[in-house]
């Protein structure tokens, strides 16, 4: 057995069989050992952004991490953006980044940097296999590193003569820890502060947006102890949200930071779980960063990683927590007619989301009607952008649909953000993944066009900048996705979207399917 | 005066008016005072990895930087991999990063990251502006550290307030200073060294590849106080070579290093001019990580970014060169016939290519017989892959272009390689760039299953991978350069290529030519 092998073997071992890898020389050891066994899936990325976001979406989908296989430290840097948003997804991921042999490092060849600084951003746990009998030990440590809590990324520095030299040497099986558990203190303290506010507020992020969490925040609702109904909130951008018929649908906090603030004017509690305090995405002049009003009570019930479902129930026993009157699900809207826009892609959305489908939202400005309209639709999933870093949907659809083969997958993008990573389509094709890809093309950078006006950079409605327009050329993205071998429609009517969506919900495999729209969204 | 427009003003007293631009909500100050600018040409670029690899272009080619503008981390990250390249060039590059205003940067919103952590790798300099009276100042010198020498990557980081509060101060204007001058003593001792040797070599590198490098190194080769004549070598993948016809061409290292040792055997003396000493560029197990055979005198006569031209002249004095007899230029060779292939290809462009253009080469396996059958064509440069993370060649032909509107760009592309960072299409389209994008359409990463095997991984001469082949499905090219806005054709003879290219050197603008090979290398 080579270090390769014991790489493999170790991972195994603790669960981790889906390898999303775009390998140079320096991995070619790690290639052929994954070559050689029957239990792994390798699946082969053309740029790293690729493989990086879809070892997220595999995480978030399957609590378990993938890995990917990159190639030094340019290979890792152009992975970079997704793991950024794997980072604050807090999804657990492994990365395994080859590197010259040891001997050769000091040399200075031209492939030859600071992998271990390039990974530390972004990275919470990062060592190098300098001998053959660290791969698997470390591949151990690295697995149960990534899932904290919270989760995150794990890399793994394997050099080439590690991975080439004889080992006996196996790492143990790590499993999927539980999150630590909630002091009674902080349960009984949040529970008093909700019980007297006038207008609190439960702010919602991580695990208790999966299901479980929000049938335990369904009850708190209407709680007994409560003196006014507790109003639920969820982050903006959830790493995994459980949504659809029969679910509990917290409002989502604002993304614009203005929005925000006067939706939440006059909320003298906020208790917030598995999340943070909501921050306004970037600052404005003259604008707070802190989007809870001034002297509203912000108090922390349970950071992410932490046992937030111990921690939802003891607060549902404290406050009396009641059982929510189900939503009776309203039939689905009536077919939408005439110019298509971002809203009646939604009620299409609404209309034909076939029961466990998976959206990976990356739609920019085209998603938010989207996502309000759809939350009637059938039970689904909905993984969201969390770091900001566009050019995550694509990946992670491809990283959700091979966690999840028998669910259907639906990608959201914005044309802008699509062309970061657009190499995923091949993958999609190649795997023969059931994806349905969805571009919005409006030629624009259409969030800047409005981000431009609300900095206060360009508040006179002057037209836009042509550095934020995308129309010189416009991208034929039928076209595009064709020749990566996706079958392709274009759409330019609510009606035409309508068919071609049904249609694809009804049938397997990869599609794509454009949304032409005027530039001025 | 707002800090935007301080840097904006006091780049353009640097003679820094190019920038290469992927921005976000962060940029929006910055992007507005680029647009109010007469004299900047701001071209945006959809992935972060074509700004980069721009400017490194751009600088390779002009001797003085572009500007990115990024996206905080994320936007970093993705151009990291052609900083990398830009870093193993010595470009002067000029990277501004926008981060949220500094007082926003503690709450951790979702783009919040460590940049400067995340620069460093790749940066010879790296601060933030963290009050707009510094963006001025700080511009200037990160203008001055670009510079070197030897010349790198300057990062830096403007934070949202600082671009949009008040300031009157520009910084002063930052020229590029000469290298250090080589001492004497050394010029002798590499004299006395090449003199004594019984089978001598120099090495160069850097800017002795430039045209008045090695115009002097020409006359080093039979120079009268040596014993034999002097071999002259390069490496393998410079940032910029001086080619064609009347000049002097070097032999240049080999690429894999079984062949270089051989190469390479019974030399006794080495001087490196410019370069650091020739190393393997992966180590394989068994093989040393230095070229240069075991007992061989390695003496640096100039690492890079020192006064090359002068240490050259030194020693040439010393030794007392001679001109060198001028090649006569071959004819042209005759039109090539039957099956395309690299090497039929090298014959057109060898035919066809006009007086100074430039190469982009990240070509891979396609690009060796190319290089080897041009050394007669007309003059030009030629720009190599500097620091093996592929993804280069599309991006530096955009920057190249830029840089030098009057001379025909070719960028000569691995399928595999173009992937990266194939959204370089879409700009060459867009800014009606003179570039003839070549895509060497395989169907497979060439190389790496020629690795595969000289690692001791595979030698049974197995058939490849599957992780290593890209044809299923087979990208269809010319419908994914229409996509993004290029003329295209596709040929499969070496005749229709000769005529293709013909004609691409004929006509100004964009076009894209596939060169359909065999899987089999």
């Amino acid at each position: 057995m080579n270090g390769a092998e014991a790489l493999v073997q170790t991972l195994a071992r603790c669960g981790v069989n889906t390898y999303f890898a775009n390998p140079g020389t320096s991995e070619m050891h790690l290639v052929s050992a994954l070559a050689r066994e029957r239990d792994v899936r390798l699946i082969l990325c053309l740029f790293e952004g690729v493989a990086t976001g879809a070892a997220d979406g595999y995480g978030r989908m399957r609590g378990v991490p993938a890995a990917t296989l990159l190639h030094l430290g340019p290979g890792y840097a152009n992975g970079g953006a997704n793991l950024h948003n794997a980072r604050k997804a807090m999804t657990p991921l492994l990365n395994i980044v080859g590197d010259h042999a040891t001997y050769h490092r000091r040399f200075d060849a031209p492939l030859t940097s600071d992998i271990a600084a390039w990974a530390a951003p972004n990275s919470r746990w990062v060592k190098s296999a300098d001998k053959a009998d660290e791969i698997g030990p470390l591949a151990s440590e690295a697995v149960t590193s990534s899932y904290g809590p919270p989760g995150g990324c794990a890399t793994l520095i394997v050099p080439a003569d590690s991975a080439w030299s004889s080992t006996s040497v196996l790492g143990h099986a790590s499993i999927r820890p539980n999150g630590p558990s909630v002091d009674a203190a902080a349960v009984s303290a949040a529970a008093a502060a909700l019980a007297a506010a006038a207008k609190p507020v439960l702010f919602l992020g991580g695990e208790c947006l999966r299901e479980a969490g929000l049938q335990i925040a369904a009850r708190l609702v209407n709680a007994r102890r409560l003196r006014t109904p507790l109003r639920i909130m969820s982050e903006t951008f959830p790493a995994r949200q459980a949504r659809g018929s029969g679910r509990l649908a917290p409002s989502r906090m604002m993304y614009f930071a203005e929005q925000a603030l006067a939706d939440l004017d006059g909320v003298d509690v906020m208790v917030t779980v598995g999340a943070s305090e909501p921050i306004a995405f970037f600052a404005y002049p003259g604008r707070p960063s802190r989007l809870a009003p001034e002297g509203c009570r912000v108090t922390s019930l349970a950071q992410p990683g932490a046992n937030v479902i111990d921690a939802l129930s003891g607060l549902s026993d404290l406050l009396e927590g009641t059982t929510l009157a189900e939503r009776a699900a309203p039939p689905p809207p009536p077919l939408p007619q005439g110019a298509l826009n971002p809203k009646t892609v939604g009620i299409s959305l609404a209309r034909h989301l076939p029961n466990q489908a998976i959206i990976s939202d990356d739609g920019v400005t085209s998603s938010l009607p989207i996502y309000l309209l759809t939350s009637d639709a059938q039970p689904h999933d909905w993984l969201a952008l969390t770091g900001g870093a566009i050019g995550q949907g694509l990946p992670l659809a491809v990283g959700a649909a091979v966690a999840c083969p028998e669910r259907k997958v639906i990608s959201l993008n914005g044309d802008g953000a699509a062309m970061y990573t657009i190499q995923a389509l091949w993958t999609i094709a190649r795997e023969r993944l059931d994806v349905t890809v969805i571009i919005f093309a409006n030629d624009i950078y259409a969030i800047l066009q409005i981000e431009l006006a609300r900095t206060g950079t360009n508040s006179s409605g002057a037209p836009a900048l042509p550095v934020l327009r995308l129309d010189d050329p416009s991208i034929n993205w039928s076209k595009l996705g064709e020749s990566l071998g996706l079958r392709c429609s274009e759409c330019l009517t609510a009606e035409s979207f309508d068919a071609a969506f049904a249609h694809a919900m009804q049938t397997a495999g990869p599609e794509l399917i454009v949304v032409r729209l005027p530039p001025s969204v």
